[in-house]
Formats: C-alpha cells, sequence, structure tokens
C-alpha cells in the first residue's frame, strides 16, 4: 500500500491518496462471477458487509477505513476541526494513472471526506428511531439559528460574499458525491413506486447544479448589501436623528418538498441576508439534502474559522420536529412552506409564527373587446401551456361578448383546442359552446392543459368575477385599449396584473429579482415573487448629540422639528 | 309652535328648529320642585320616561318626537337617504336669543340627528341578547369591508382627502354629543368600579377631540398619496417594463380597549390606505364608539355620495363575532389588537390570520463605562418615569463596572431613588446593594416605578443581556464612545435602538410617522411604531408593448435585460 499525500490542490485540501489493491471499498463482498460496485463517497452512514474479521483480505479494508476515519476526525471529535487532512481517497494502485485522474477530479476509487460534529449531529436529528428522535432539542436547535444569526449580522458583506463564493466553489468541486447522494434518493424513490414527476423534480444533474451554482454566485456578487441599507433618515429635533434601515428577520423555517436544490438556494439567501434557517427538506430527498447542508455548513465554517456557530443553519427531517418548532414562536420569526396550498393552510393553523406561502394560483385571462387574435392567442396558449402545473399558469378566460358576435372567440377555441388545451364551460359560455364539458365552478385549478371558459359583458364584470372567484395571484388583461388596460391594473386585486403579457411571467427569476424566496398570495410583508427584501425587517436606529429625553418636549423646552432628510437610492451606513 | 327651517348653515346640511314652550326633551316628567336635565342629543336608544299618552301635555312631546324621527327618516328606512333634513332642535321659543346661539352651534335644545341603516345594524351587532346576536353574520361582515375597500381604491386622492376633512370637521361640530355620550359610558365605568387609569383612557374632552381633529387632518394633507407609489421600476426585456407599486393590505380588524379616540384615528388611516376595517371596542366605550362610528360612515357617505358602502368600517361589540371573524381569514388580511401582551398573543393562537402588535416592552438602558453622570442619569430618570406604564419604558438599568468603582454608579442610584424608583437589584448587583430586594428576574416588566438593577463587565455582556432577556422592543446605551455606541446599534437585535436618548422616544409620533397605528414588535411587515405605511402592501404590474410570451425566452427568441429604472423619491402612477 503506497500512501501518496497530496497537498497544495486548487481546492486547498489536503488529500491522502491510499494506493490499495482493489478499486475502493465495495459496496458488498467480490465473488467469482460478481463484481460489486465501489462506492464513490464514503459517508458516517454508509453501511458495507465486510467479511469476518478472519477473513484476512477483507478483514485488512475495515483496518483501512478505521485509520482514515481516525485520520480525518481524530480519535475524538473535538480533534476534527485540527485535523490536516480533508480527504483520503482509496484507489488502485495496480492502475497507472490512479493519481492523475484522482487529481483530475476523476471519480474514481473511494472518496473520504472529514465530516464535522454536525454531520453526525444531522444524521441524529433525521434518525427515525424512537430513541434517537427523544433526544433532539428543538428549542435548542431553534435558539442556535437565533444565535447563529446575530453571529452572522456581525459579519462584513465581504465576509458574507466569500462564504457563498465558497459554497458555489464546493458545490462545484463535490459535484460527483452529490449526484451520488441524490441517485440514492433516486433508487429510493424507484423502489417506492414515487410518481415520475416527483422523481423528475427530485433529480440533480450537472446542469441543475451549474445553474444553482450560478445563482449562489449572483446573489453573493449583487451590487448592494441587503442589511444596514437606508430607508428613511429624519431629524426629530436639533441633534436628533432618526433612521430606519433593513436588518435581518432573524430566524426562518423553510419547508421544502423534493427539489433538493432548494435547499443551497435558500441558504444562500439567508446567509446573506444575516438569517438563521432551519431547513425541514422531504423524507424522498434525504441523502441529497444532507450533503448539500453538509457543504454549506462546511463553507460556513471554513470561511468564518468557526465565529460563525454551525447551527446557524439547521436542517430538520422528521415530521414530528416540524410539530414541535412551530410551537417556537419565541425563536422562528418567519415559516416559508413551498408546496401546495395545503401544506401552507396547515401550517397556518398550527402556528403563532408569521407564514409566507401561497395559496391556489387561480389565475385568469380577460380577452377585452378591443383585442386582435394575432395579440390575444400566443399569451393564452403560453399561460396555459407553457408550464401547466406552475401555480402562475392560467386557469380561467373571460372572453367579452363582442369577441362572439365577430368570430375571433371561435378563432380562440379552436387555437386552444389545437393546443390540446381541454376547455370546460361556465354557465353563459356553455349556451355558445354546448358540446363542452361543463366547468365544475370558477375556483377550479386544474393544474394541467384543462381550462374554464366563460364569457363577460363589459370589463367590469371581469374585474368582478377575477375579485370574487380569483386567487389574488397573477391577472391579465389583453387589449389594445389603453384606457381598459388602466383600469384593470388598478381595480383586478391581486399580487401581479399584467397587461398583453402571459401569466407565466410571474415569477422571482424573470422580475429579476435574482434568487427566489416563494410567491406569496398574503397581503402582508412581501406580495406575488418574493426575493431576498422577502427576509428583510427594518430597525430603527437614534441618536441625540446631546442625551434628549421627552420631557424637554412635554415642557416646551424643545420641539419637534420631523425634517425628512433625503437619502440617495443606495444609502448604506 | 314655530317651525323654523334653516338652510345653508355652514355644514351645508338642513336643520329644522322647533320652537317649544319647553327648553328640550327632559329625561323624565318635570314635576314641582324637579328640574330635570334636557337631553341634549337624541339617540335611536334614548329612553324617556314620558307620561301616559292621556297627559295631554306630554303626550304632545311624544308626538312631536315622532313626527321629528319621520321627517328625519322617513316612514321607512329605505326613505332615509332622500330626506333633505339632516338634523331637528327643539329649544324654547319663550327665549328671545334661541336661534342664534343654535346657529352659533350652542348646545341647547334637544338635538335629533338623522341615523342611517347602519345605526341600527351596529345596534344590532353590538347587542348583547342573544336572539338579536344570532342573527349577525360576520362573514357577511367580512365581505362587506372587502368590497368597500375595493370601492375605496377607486376613489381618488381628492376624494380620500375631502371624507377625513369632512370627518375632522364633524368631529367638531358635534363635539358636545360625543361628550355627551362619552359621559354615559364614564358614569357605567364609575357605577362598576372601574379603576382610576382605565377611566382617564376612556375619558374624551375638548382637548382630546381637537388633538384628534388636528391628527385627521394632517392625515388628509399628507403631501404624497400613500396608495400607487413607485417602488420599483424595472425592464424585464425590451418593451416589457415591470412596475411594483404600493396598494392597500385589504381588510384590517383592529381589536382596542377603553381609549374611544382610537376609532376615528384608525379609521382616518384606513380610508387614506384604501382599506377596509372591521373595529373590535371594548364593552366600556360603547357609547362613545357608537357615536364616532356614525359620524365616520355618515362622513364617507355624504363625500361618495353612497358610492362607498357602509361596511367599509364595521363596528362589532360583542367578544363572540371577534371569535367568529377570526375565522373568516379570506376576507381579512391583518389583525392589530391594539392592547396587553396577554390579548396579542390570545389573538394569534387564535387565528391563521397575520397579527401585527407588540408583546411585553421590556427596555433597558446600558450605561457605559464612557458616560458621564450629567448626561445618563436625565436619560435614566425620563426612560423610567416620565410615563412608568408605557410599553417604552425602560425596566433595566445595565451598569458597567467601572461605574462602581469611582462612585458614579452610586450617584445614579441616589438620583433614581430621589425620583421614587424603586430599584431590585439582579444576582451581580445585590453584591453591591445588598439593601436593594432582590429582583424577580430580567423578564420582570414592571409598568410602575419599579427597575431591576445589573451590573455587567462590559458592553458583549450588554449586547447578550439584551438580546438573551429583552423583548426587542427599545434598548438605548449611554456613552461618550462613538465605536461603542454604533457597536451596540449594530448588534443589539431590537425594533428600535437608541445611542443617549431615551427610550420614550419610541412612538409614532415623536418619530414622525404621523398617526400611530401602533407598535410592532413583530420582525415581519411592520417594525417598531407604525404609521399608514404598515397598513400598506404593494402589487407588481407588468405592461408590454408586444405581447410578450414566456416560451420565446425559452427558446431563445428573446433575452431577459432586467434594466433598473431609477425612479424618484416620490414617484406616483
Amino acid at each position: 500500500m503506497i500512501v501518496l499525500h497530496v497537498f497544495g490542490l486548487a481546492t486547498s485540501s489536503n488529500l491522502i491518496v491510499l494506493l490499495s489493491d482493489v478499486d475502493g471499498v465495495y459496496k458488498s463482498l467480490p465473488t467469482l462471477g460478481n463484481n460489486p460496485d465501489v462506492i464513490a463517497t464514503w459517508m458516517p452512514h454508509t453501511q458495507v458487509s465486510f467479511g469476518a474479521k478472519s477473513n484476512g483480505g477483507r478483514g485488512g479494508m475495515q483496518a483501512k477505513i478505521d485509520a482514515i476515519l481516525r485520520a480525518l476526525h481524530g480519535d475524538h471529535n473535538e480533534d476534527q476541526h485540527k485535523s490536516m487532512i480533508d480527504a483520503v481517497v482509496i484507489a488502485n494502485g495496480m492502475r497507472s494513472d490512479s493519481v492523475l485522474r484522482i487529481i483530475n477530479g476523476e471519480e474514481i476509487g473511494t472518496l473520504f471526506v472529514r465530516w464535522n460534529v454536525d454531520d453526525y449531529r444531522v444524521n441524529a436529528l433525521s434518525n427515525n428511531n424512537t430513541s434517537a428522535t427523544a433526544k433532539i432539542d428543538y428549542k435548542r436547535v431553534a435558539q442556535g439559528a437565533r444565535e447563529g444569526s446575530r453571529e452572522l449580522q456581525k459579519l462584513s458583506l465581504t465576509v458574507r460574499r466569500d462564504i457563498l463564493h465558497e459554497i458555489a466553489n464546493r458545490l462545484q468541486r463535490e459535484e460527483k458525491y452529490i449526484i451520488e447522494e441524490n441517485k440514492r434518493d433516486i433508487e429510493i424513490a424507484g423502489k417506492n413506486n414515487t410518481n415520475q414527476q416527483l422523481v423528475s423534480r427530485l433529480k440533480l444533474n450537472g446542469t441543475k447544479i451549474a445553474s444553482l451554482v450560478d445563482g449562489i454566485k449572483s446573489i453573493a456578487d449583487s451590487p448592494t448589501d441587503p442589511l444596514g441599507r437606508l430607508i428613511r433618515k429624519t431629524e426629530l429635533s436639533d441633534g436628533l436623528i432618526l433612521e430606519q434601515v433593513t436588518a435581518p428577520i432573524g430566524v426562518l423555517l423553510v419547508i421544502f418538498e423534493s427539489r433538493p436544490e432548494v435547499l443551497p438556494q435558500v441558504s444562500a439567501l439567508s446567509i446573506m441576508s444575516g438569517n438563521g434557517l432551519i431547513l425541514k427538506g422531504g423524507k424522498e430527498a434525504i441523502h441529497s439534502n444532507k450533503i448539500l447542508h453538509k457543504i454549506i455548513i462546511q463553507s460556513i465554517q471554513h470561511v468564518t474559522k468557526n465565529t460563525v456557530q454551525s447551527d446557524v443553519i439547521g436542517l430538520v427531517e422528521s415530521r414530528e420536529g416540524i410539530q414541535e418548532l412551530l410551537e417556537h414562536d419565541e425563536d422562528i420569526d418567519l415559516v416559508i412552506p413551498r408546496g401546495s396550498a395545503s401544506l401552507v393552510s396547515h401550517i397556518q393553523k398550527s402556528t403563532k409564527i408569521p407564514v409566507m406561502g401561497h395559496s391556489e394560483g387561480i389565475c385568469h385571462i380577460y380577452v377585452h373587446q378591443d383585442a386582435k387574435n394575432i395579440l390575444s392567442i400566443p399569451i393564452i396558449i403560453d399561460s396555459k401551456t407553457d408550464y401547466p402545473s406552475a401555480c402562475n399558469a392560467a386557469e380561467t378566460l373571460l372572453i367579452n361578448r363582442n369577441l362572439i358576435n365577430d368570430g375571433r372567440a371561435q378563432e380562440i377555441i379552436n387555437a386552444l383546442r389545437n393546443a390540446k388545451v381541454k376547455l370546460y364551460a361556465g354557465p353563459i359560455a356553455i349556451k355558445i359552446w354546448p358540446d363542452m364539458p361543463a366547468s365544475k365552478g370558477f375556483k377550479e385549478e386544474y393544474g394541467d392543459l384543462g381550462m374554464t371558459v366563460e364569457v363577460v359583458e363589459d370589463i367590469d364584470e371581469a374585474i368582478r368575477h377575477i375579485n370574487k372567484y380569483g386567487s389574488s395571484h397573477t391577472d391579465t388583461i389583453i387589449t389594445h385599449n389603453p384606457e381598459s388596460a388602466a383600469q384593470f391594473l388598478n381595480q383586478v386585486d391581486s399580487a401581479c396584473v399584467f397587461y398583453n403579457a402571459s401569466t407565466r411571467f410571474a415569477d422571482g427569476y424573470r422580475f429579476g429579482l435574482g434568487a427566489e424566496v416563494g410567491i406569496s398570495t398574503g397581503r402582508i410583508h412581501a406580495r406575488g415573487p418574493v426575493g431576498i427584501d422577502g427576509l428583510l425587517t427594518s430597525k430603527w436606529r437614534l441618536r441625540s448629540s446631546i442625551g434628549h429625553i421627552v420631557s424637554d418636549f412635554s415642557n416646551g423646552k424643545r420641539v419637534y422639528t420631523h425634517k425628512n432628510i433625503p437619502i440617495s437610492p443606495a444609502s448604506k451606513l
């Protein structure tokens, strides 16, 4: 066995390569005619069926693994941060190019990486074994995130940016191991006959990771600091200056399902905005979430030299945990459930903590009498068919009666049918198109190529219909008449109101908000697509040059001036 | 009896003066040696013990009253809006100056004013008789406020300003009747042995009404429209322009106790910001609240010629009503409980609707080592004694250890004792001042002249203490050292952080926010003192010049430009 200690890789970590006579650690015992897979990345929870100790050849592998783990972590967990070794690879020394291929980042042999105490803690958190979960102190998880948030807030913008770049780099560097872990989730999903749509949301690949990395870099490189931005400045009295500045909300609890890329996205937004974070991912993505979480914690601790505690971003896997966390309103400030309307509603009922999320997406298109079909048809088709299961897809088409008389309505119906849209008629429309099946009601969210069609007399009726039956998500008017458009934009009471544009534009990325926290159909705090601003609150800073007291104002010694002091758009304290 | 029809009063309402041989309607029968009070304002619920009909002289008064009510309201409620008559006064025609004095607004005789259907409805709402309350449809109350909100939003800024001026004028004009109704509440409170502090919060007088009128006028005259203010403008692509603008939240439920002046204040803020409103006042202020509510509804309907429905601002008096309203999260967007921390907490537990309010006010003062007592003492005294029961009064004094050694701490303690502050020592302070009673803990909110004193080693310990035990309300540092102040202002995680200023400045009026909605210790939506901005959300408006669709961006035909378009500070669409 040759031990090769490779320093100074591009990633600036220390790697040991153990050249052995096998390709790596096998998942099971190799036997004649059976060449088992090599484990690509060794995880603390990796289970391998080694041969009995007495079986010399295989028992040697167990000894190697123990030695490697000691090298990485020290004998005690407390020593782990002192270890100089970040990773060990066991590879086949009989192949001449092994070392070069490893240094080039190819996935050969078995990689052991350094796991933090946190990794073991996370494993404990997600362990479904009752005796293990009983030990988890969720109050402590929430308080840890609170303390972590306060540590984050002390960091300069530069350091917060560095953490994000470190995360982006590590995601790139460890892409193969991420995909490996993700494959385990996909395999389990396959065994459980999970539906294909969920699996496609679960799957990570090179393209998804590359776009994730780009997204995180763009958050890091956003030109202004979200924190400490001046919102308002007032002279209250001579020498007494009040400032309102942006500040982190504090601790966020984000609940998400399947899509593991949400984890690094939301983490990056939280770090940049100084918020502590508790993540509750779905069980179906447990392996993907764990490796992504590990990368983020390691990046934070690497850049801040452990001055920010690992608790700043917690990962919780069990459903019981969520129920308990929802009780800790003193340490969690905002819950963001990213999932179905029923999930959002369930969470709202279960907690005193404010909840940001979206209910149904019952989006409308109103085709005004002053709209040519060359304008209308592409917008309607795009709104319905571009991604029918999205919450910003259109569900209801309201057609002005004038379009019935001159044949434009029929042309629209034909175009929709050609695009495989399944139309359902409202009570008026069914008189015109008796062949259409009747709509089940105006609050129907199809989530597929279904669409309700109804005829309205005028714009007032259209606006009333949308305000009554819609979910205040996104509604669009198609018209060549700017006055009617203005009336629609003013009077439709929805988060997003559009004029001659597809409902599908209602999206944080398309709106230019950078990474999206989610879409809110609530009316307080944040509404519509939510970017990093949705993770901010404000604080008030009052500075006196002489020691002002209020009784001097009551007794007339001093007076309030309340002079507004103009601020430049990107003022920063 | 002379009937004098007086048109064209300053208030542009029509008044009938009925000159009779008595001073007005008496509260009870005048008998020899007993000259009962004249009822100043006749209310639908006014109870008078008239003589039997057979007793000619008094029966005539009942007939007059019936005639007056018919003149004001018509025979059927439906006719009431058509009545030309706004008010009738019965006064003594034997006195030569009666008419002039009435026109001059003096309170002589008995005034009858026109009551709307709504007044009767409100009476029904507040009726505690079970058979009456059973009929109230709270869903309808909430939906009425929603529809009213949409009607309000259609009004121009000028019309919304006119409504506020009309309210201010009517409050001034009807001051005496308001005070009369308020006296009934005070009387009942007296009978119920209500504590004096509550009574003083219940009481309205000329000064309070004058300052209420000023406040409403200043909301009306605020230079910019809170609605439709441009927050962000972005070119998403060539010809595709996105705007984020301010919009009303929708429907607010405001729960308040005693202080009836809250009702017109909050109503004025809601009208100006286009929000529907449901008010739940305390039973102890029922008469005051009713007359104030009536004045507001009449003002809205007068100015908008009934285009805004009276439901836009509802008044609910029963506790059962509140529980039911809290279920209607689809029609109520924000609950603002203005009361004790326990009320806020109770409401938060009872509803899915977001709640804005404040928990305890455990405010701290930290006296840094670089602070002379000539600066410190007045700030500490003011913070504690200016109004000890206010939530922004200081509860805990943290003293740097250096002040112990040089006698400054003792001087502060002496000054506080001279100001009648009752000091309680923390575990460290008790070693220095063994004569002080021990504090019950650092989370004690005294609400009176009690104050906890503790000694800390340095600013880091002070910050940790405040973040751990405080309620994130308001905390102040006293120091001559700007670096320490900056650290304190950055790291103390409270809504308001002050430097050499009394904690008592944490207040919407003092902050120059105009009328105050309340103080929020929550971290989302609004934080600290909340002005009209706290009643706003935003909406997104997207305008396409050519009919943009998202599939053109996926297939590369078009690209996102995401150009920020600078906006001037007070942009208005």
